[in-house]
């Protein structure tokens, strides 16, 4: 059988759905952009692949410190770190219907012009370097684009958007007593700030030495203009984060180490194809306002090439700025040199919910004439990493009577305390081999008439459909490892 | 060695600093109310926590699905659960400096006086039954108290303040596009709504039959005016919740079972002493919108008797109300008996904060003349139960030349991908015990000249303070089980 190349995103959705993966927020009530509900399959996979990263990064590993920041941030943090300033997106809003779109994704599909991008780039190289000329030239690049007509509003078809302007992406609330009195705080727009401002508390509780790092599995909230591709672009998405301090110097061969580190937990942890993998670079004009370096790993997914992790030299733009702002000492004394400095900080990412996507999409094989390609009817398979399979083994008695589902039941209760098993009875083999097939499960185990002979039942494989016969006591041993 | 009570919580939040279990959130700023990031110590034990509830009540279940909502709620969620409306707290304002404080809190501490806990359980009433009576008269006891000038501001010591309002204490904040023209949304005030919302996905995908269970671990986020005790009442917190569905009838049973398995959770899986909780049994008058009957577990903080879970019959309040505004049919159709109803729902919460900071208590305890009672200087144990313990063994070379160093090296790195070692060399062997004590370590690996010589170590029991000789291979096999 060979790969085919899913050409969309609608199989996995419906999938998801259909089988408990994810479901769209409050779709009762017609859902929610950007967000989404993990199912109890969806949540198991996502709980393999967060423990697995834990795993590689902070409990085998002796320099690095796990944390969990709040998702609340006071105001203060993020104006330090300058995400109150800087974490914009550029919006134009039709001044017909008033939708409001961002300008790069628009006109990225829209038309092949480039002058807006020209238009933005410049846009923020000014808000740098306090020049007024380039956003004078975009301007006009923006005003012959709208007289040329060749911006239409999606939404309404007419012809009239304002100017590009930064809008920013972070949901705001407050904290404590009532709306308008209170401090004003942020979601975090990324876990790494509590990391930052928690590095201090690390250093005096810990002591580490250079190198040391910093990880995080948690939530971030970006308020996207643009969502979309079910998981991939989101407005609550989780987050596995390392900061990595370095001696300056030794940021450059540091990004270097991780870079390979990160593409070996793509590759050998989450089972991904590196053929299904690219480096992207980002360009020095694009950088976010901290970054001395970002590369991306990119995934091909269904809809394109898209970001799967992301890798910044943050060098010590933020432990500075911290420091400037608070007043404290952020300082590190290097007892061998007796020197004191300021790190540097090495950003591996991973979105998680991108990961589950990627894991999904690359797992995912239609059979049109099923399984042996002499059917009718097609058959879906997730060809699953076997470790980040939410149900790990299946349970099945051939029939319910003469005493099987009985027997099957026993060995069920066998396997529970020691993996993710589940019993189903109902339907003809067959089909019960397919719904798990269709959810990746990499085991299925029949009690048949001889299992009630000999105790023996056999285990079928899911990717090579051979079926073998073992004894329950090698079965229940085989899962309790 | 008796059991002392602890007095306060001072020790328990000096320790969690000192050792890294948790800080408040932006302490290089001066600390946010109400707000905490757990360290990589106190995180370790919340995993722990975590993983075992979910083994217990997620995986060792057949009946029992997972899931994970998105925390941002679109407002017709949290509108047609009743949280707009009713969840709410009494706070009165200080005419002179604004300070805001919740009046039943605030009345506990300052009198004796009852008239205002009449006057809110009366306008809570009064808001359901529609009467003014009660109100008028709470009213009338309010103006008395404050013309007797029993009430004292306690930030700026006037004597008037405004009536008790009720105030509403989700966070707010807006989805899409920009401030003033996105949509409402909050961050969820618990996590129930979210199993809510997914019940009917829960019911296509999995077609469960009654009784089935949707669990869930996550944030939840109030907007608490009264912050304090630690990590007891705080703005944003971990629940680990379950939503028990089951026929209409059998609610009061199933909620006895509930009962009894939550408080065997606490005993044996958190090992809570069970003279150290007590159950609460909420007054009908005082019950949330949506409960017939809640108890609480309460343990016995240092600062008094403190809720650590809840459980309330919610009926079938919330499908109702969901079906009502959604206009989707939530009835569950049973099969065997032909019927169409909708569910009633039994809850059982836990606070994962709540659970850390009662382990901790719990555990704590202090040995003014050392651990052998003649020493001068005050020893601190942490007696955690054994699997919940942060880090699980530490490895310490009796010194570090000799090639004592290099050994324990390698058998930290044979133990590491097993468990959570740390590896420490620095000081007297016995200072590194007592380090190790203070963070509840249960075994201490010490490497001496004799493993040198016959491949033995000893192993140091925390709580007992004996010390066995084993060999390295017993050593690795005993914690890769």
């Amino acid at each position: 059988m060979e790969d085919q190349k899913l050409s969309s995103l609608d199989p996995i959705v419906n999938l998801a759905k259909r089988r408990g993966f994810f479901f769209n927020t409050a779709e009762l009530y017609g859902g929610a952009n950007g967000l989404f509900d993990l199912g109890p399959l969806g949540l198991e996979m996502t709980n393999r692949i967060k423990q697995l990263w834990w795993r590689w990064f902070v409990h085998e590993r002796s320099e690095v410190y796990g944390l969990d920041a709040a998702i609340l941030t006071p105001a203060v943090v993020l104006e330090a770190s300058g995400h109150t300033e800087s974490f914009t997106d550029p919006l134009i809003e039709c001044l017909n219907c008033h939708i409001r779109l961002r300008s790069d994704h628009y006109l990225e599909e829209e038309s092949e012009e480039i002058f807006i991008f020209r238009w933005r780039d410049e846009a923020i190289k000014q808000r740098k370097l306090g020049e007024s000329r380039a956003t004078e030239e975009a301007h006009a690049a923006w005003i012959k684009l709208q007289e040329e007509k060749l911006l239409t509003c999606p939404n309404c078809e007419t012809v009239h958007f304002t100017e590009p302007r930064q809008f920013n992406m972070m949901f705001k609330t407050q904290l404590g007593a009532v709306e308008g009195a209170g401090a004003d705080a942020y979601l975090r727009p990324e876990t790494a700030q509590g990391i930052f401002t928690n590095y201090k508390n690390i250093l005096d509780a810990f002591h580490p030495k250079l190198p040391f790092g910093i990880a995080q599995i948690g939530k971030s909230f970006r308020n996207e203009i643009t969502t979309g591709n079910s998981l991939y672009r989101v407005r609550e998405m989780e987050q596995a984060e390392l900061e990595y301090f370095v001696k300056p110097g030794e940021d450059e061969a540091t990004f270097e180490y991780w870079k390979g580190e990160w593409y070996r937990f793509l590759t050998e942890g989450l089972g991904i194809k590196p053929e299904q993998l690219r480096e992207y670079e980002h360009v020095k004009e694009k950088l976010s306002h901290y970054s001395k370096r970002t590369i991306d790993f990119e995934f091909a997914f269904p809809f394109g090439w898209g970001e799967l992790t992301g890798q910044a030299n943050r060098t010590d733009y933020d432990l500075k700025q911290h420091m400037e702002r608070s007043g404290r000492d952020l300082t590190f004394f290097e007892e061998a040199t007796r020197e004191r400095f300021l790190p540097y900080v090495i950003e591996p990412t991973l979105g998680i919910g991108r990961a589950l996507l990627a894991v999904l999409c690359g797992s995912y094989k239609e059979y049109p004439n099923g399984r042996d390609g002499q059917g009718t009817e097609m058959e879906t398979v997730l060809h699953l990493p076997h470790h980040l399979a939410p149900v790990q083994v299946a349970i099945l008695p051939l029939m319910k009577k003469d005493g099987l589902a009985e027997r099957a039941q026993e060995i069920f209760k066998q396997l529970q305390p020691h993996t993710v098993a589940v019993y189903d009875e109902t339907g003809a083999v067959g089909k019960r081999y397919r719904r798990q097939d269709e959810i990746g499960t990499p085991w299925c185990i029949t009690i048949d008439y001889q299992t009630l002979d000999d105790g023996t039942v056999t285990i079928r494989d899911r990717d090579a459909m051979t079926q073998e016969r073992i004894s329950v006591e090698a079965l229940v041993q085989r899962f309790s490892k």
